[in-house]
């Protein structure tokens, strides 16, 4: 059975990028401080065509994250820090010639705008709300699992829309201050979560939920 | 050396009580949640003055975070969830006629307030800002320790203001998709943090951190 599941790395005050994020500053503003944890790592030095990096409790946790995903689906500024219409000239995305996904990229957006292949990455763009683009991205996946790769939004609404089966949260022990958050105010009502699994590192502590669909709706 | 510190239970997404907190409904709607794990706990009800109850992990942190405190800090949100002047015949807060602190009770508040003597619990009420209140829990407590029992604004001007040495989230695994949330759009830039521990319990995930005075403010 396809799995839903949504990794992501944010501030302990709940941050997933820092303040003033741009497609020149995708991150925001001490935003890389969330990721410092992953980029040495082995798996994921693989996964951008590199070789070497550290093994450890965070490389298996970065590899499991990547190994059974058969699609992925992306929200809008997670693609290129934009909204509105995608111009005449669109961008195409901070993912560079060769994304490092190899499996089809479901953008959810607003703004209609033709497939975009770039190496063995197709990115489809939706524009017909989360419930389609996670029902196209299971569709892509067959046998395999979702990844809503973020941004904050996209979780946010596959949590609300009771799309997600899977949470896995890496806290990242600093502050920073401003940014988006990865959940602001928000349409659920007392959802539960199983925390299924709490690891430690020395850089980060990764927090595993399954979500729970005793959600009621305001 | 008095060690200040903050113990503080926030759901998932951040929140540490529900929304419409009131006076009649203190922890919000929902809010309750979060605190299920502690109330069936021995420690917590020694201090309430009842037998019984569960050790445990559990048990054994909520007993650290009250054995060595020898003043409290309360933001006057968590004294009445009230806000403005006092009015003539002010309430007298949540905690009851036998409040459950026995140690001096700083309140912080912008509007004046003679001592209120309840049981073996005085509450002062402190006009002139989180720097003061602070240093006169520790003129108060001597050698112990200071608890900066709350609400989320007064353990966030505690670490804007890099007062606060040791900060412990009780991580619920809830979402409350509204209320008072632990940390808002904030002073601080790239606070780092030192997580010294973290301890699992089915209901809850302790988190503890040593908060780092390398922030550079804004």
């Amino acid at each position: 059975m396809t799995t839903v599941t949504a990794n992501i790395s944010t501030s302990l005050d709940g941050f997933v990028c820092g303040p003033n994020d741009s497609l020149e500053n995708p991150l925001g503003d001490g935003g890389e401080r969330l990721h410092e944890w992953v980029y040495d790592l082995a798996s994921w030095r693989e996964m951008h065509g590199m070789e070497g990096g550290k093994t450890g409790r965070d490389d298996k946790i970065f590899a499991e994250s990547i190994e059974n995903v058969g699609a992925v689906v992306m929200g809008r500024r997670m693609f290129d820090n934009g909204k509105g219409p995608w111009g005449d000239d669109p961008f195409e995305g901070h993912w560079g010639d060769d994304p490092p996904f190899g499996v089809p990229v479901f953008v959810l957006t607003h703004h209609a705008r033709k497939p975009l292949k770039l190496g063995e990455t197709t990115f489809t763009f939706v524009t017909d709300g989360i419930e389609r683009v996670v029902e196209r991205a299971k569709e892509a996946a067959g046998d395999a699992d979702v990844s809503v790769a973020g941004g904050a939004s996209a979780i946010q609404q596959s949590i609300e829309a009771e799309l997600l089966d899977e949470l896995e949260i890496h806290l990242v022990p600093a502050l920073l201050g401003d940014g988006v958050p990865l959940f602001e105010r928000s349409d659920v009502h007392s959802i539960e979560l199983e925390r299924t699994r709490v690891v430690e590192s020395p850089a980060v502590t990764h927090l595993r939920f399954r979500v729970q669909s005793v959600g009621v709706r305001r």
